[in-house]
């Protein structure tokens, strides 16, 4: 069970923290006056970050060199409202000298369709690709 | 569309960052060890403050008093891996002295049903409550 509080800032702006006191702030006013992330915006946060732990722990269980991480994330909304993420594309890259390609495909796969829960959580067709830096 | 990309900190502490340069810290730390929530706190409060934003729009257009506003949000995690959310509930607690019963009703079924975006992206059972408060 996961349990948060929200709590009224202003008409777009609000703030929830969980069972442990952790907050994040949430933002819904114009790009240009934003301080925080869209709730939109967090769901796509979220499932990157997901997959993500899984494929950094799963490289260094291999015993291959871990130099750095990067991931981008893209959603396509539908025009329709309530417009939910129809689309989510994720692309990992990793910075390794000795990773292989299938095995960072493998990693990459596992983590997204069987580790990640958001992911699981999400009815969107989510892809993703991967680069390795040398 | 939206976009973020997403850095590592540590194997288990993340920073999401928007077009807008906005950031969300992410990390999947013990409890006692946290700053920040983890991904599937995240995607709770995102879908919590998502419905939020148009519930509060929605009782200022009917012009009646809006004192206040809390929401508190649970999600139900299936036990088997992935262990996506099956379940969500998400009560609504409104502070106001003329808003009726009916009236909230029908404001959080549209926000929750119809106009959230993230919510129309899970595939959990969403269901809500909520309760005003004089």
């Amino acid at each position: 069970m996961s349990a948060i509080t929200l709590k009224y800032k202003s008409d777009e702006e609000f703030v929830a923290e969980n069972e442990s006191g952790n907050k994040l702030d949430i933002d819904m006013l114009p790009s240009d006056q934003k301080n925080h992330q869209s709730p939109m915006e967090i769901l796509l946060s979220a499932v990157t970050a997901c997959a993500a732990v899984d494929i950094v722990s799963m490289i260094k269980k291999r015993r291959k060199t871990f130099v750095d991480f990067t991931a981008e994330a893209e959603g396509n909304r539908q025009d329709e409202h309530p417009r939910r993420f129809a689309d989510i594309h994720i692309k990992y890259i990793v910075t390794s000298p000795d990773l292989k390609d299938e095995e960072l495909e493998r990693i990459v796969d596992l983590a997204v369709s069987k580790y990640c829960s958001v992911a699981a959580t999400l009815n969107s067709n989510i892809t993703h690709s991967f680069e390795i830096v040398r």
